[in-house]
């Protein structure tokens, strides 16, 4: 159990043990999380096999596969506007048991307040110890916050949906067609988002979706979110 | 918004504003729920069509046609071995707002203490207050403690369903084959079921499933569940 990064690669990156990153996910790795030659990390095929590996040089070698029973077979990160009160820490806990890889805490038009240091390390505490309840290989990584803009445009995930309850848009359970590689799913605080935000977001590429016909709170929103995308990836 | 009991019939019961009811809704109705002549309910013919009724002898006289938008077009049975400490709270609230129509807390194996009649005035001030935000037509209702015996055995749902975590079950959203009438899904305490309690609902017909491969916490679990059964009986 460690907090490692993780990469998604695609098959043919791998030959004889060897991870040929690319100029991006080298950029990615050094330049962004400021790995250093020998630091570990995770790779994924994004089709259910995971691997431990550490950077050399302009690769990753890979030190062994990582037996992943608990994990699916998808990245899931939930970008979610902070919720008012202690809310979030719910939120953390049961994401994780559903089987979150990330949570990046956005900053949206509606909610303004900056967590202290000390909440993200709680919320880290709280994702460390929900990860071993739960049973799973590896602790979500909860990310810093930051603004709604700078999460829609730096999303890497080859799939990205943002929740809206209001509006006649696709039930999520029938917009997720993927069942490997990285999913990106925002979800708005108390009031939804704002229209600018949404607007924003379609532009990024993210597709609007809903979650049923009833008005979620904001940390109800987020669980019935990961139910259907964890289900739909497994058998 | 009111919290009345409602009833499940097949469309041939309803002819002319005029509801038959069996015997054993009789039964149900007068014996049981111990309603009396000219007392209201809502009488749903499965199919997402809901009526206001009054009970008039051995019939029910339709009042008015119920638009329904925010409901389901199932009703779901929750029953749940009470947490401990406050979490039932959480568990009423979030589940009010995925479209559940009844709680049935469980006194199980593993949880023996039986909740102070405040606590259930509690839960159902909590139901009354998250239909109200969550804009649903109708208020759950959260049944009086029931020992796991009499619970599975007294079921009247049309497809009952415990969730286990360990073994090789089918996963829920599997098993989900019906998209209208009631269903009842029971979820364990922390701990799980004991062995004795699964065979005993085995025997009453409930069918054993999975919510996937992490161990999900008590709390945790009836929201996955709901997030599932919604999503499959919702387009």
């Amino acid at each position: 159990m460690a907090q490692l990064q993780r990469i998604t690669i695609t098959p043919s990156q791998l030959q004889q043990q060897q991870i040929f990153l690319t100029p991006q996910q080298q950029h990615y790795l050094r330049r962004v999380l400021r790995l250093c030659e020998g630091d570990r990390l995770i790779v994924m095929d994004g089709l259910g096999k995971w691997w431990l590996a550490e950077i050399a040089g302009e690769q990753a070698q890979v030190l062994e596969e990582l037996a992943v029973e608990t994990e699916l077979p998808i990245a899931i990160t939930l970008m979610i506007a902070l919720p008012k009160g202690s809310g979030f820490d719910d939120v953390v806990r049961s994401c994780t048991e559903m089987g979150v890889a990330s949570v990046a805490p956005i900053l949206s038009d509606r909610t303004l307040l900056n967590p202290s240091p000390q909440k993200l390390e709680r919320w880290r505490r709280i994702a460390a110890e929900a990860a071993e309840q739960s049973e799973r290989a590896f602790v979500p990584t909860i990310l810093e916050p930051v603004t709604f803009s700078h999460a829609v445009t730096n999303v890497t995930a080859t799939h990205s949906y943002i929740c809206e309850a209001r509006g006649e848009y696709d039930h999520l359970k029938n917009a997720i067609t993927q069942i490997s590689g990285e999913i990106a799913i925002a979800i708005g605080p108390e009031g939804g988002w704002t229209d600018r935000e949404l607007e924003e977001a379609i532009a990024c590429s993210f597709q609007p979706v809903s979650l049923g016909r009833r008005i979620l709170r904001a940390v109800t929103a987020p669980l019935v979110a990961l139910s259907l995308i964890s289900a739909a990836c497994e058998a």
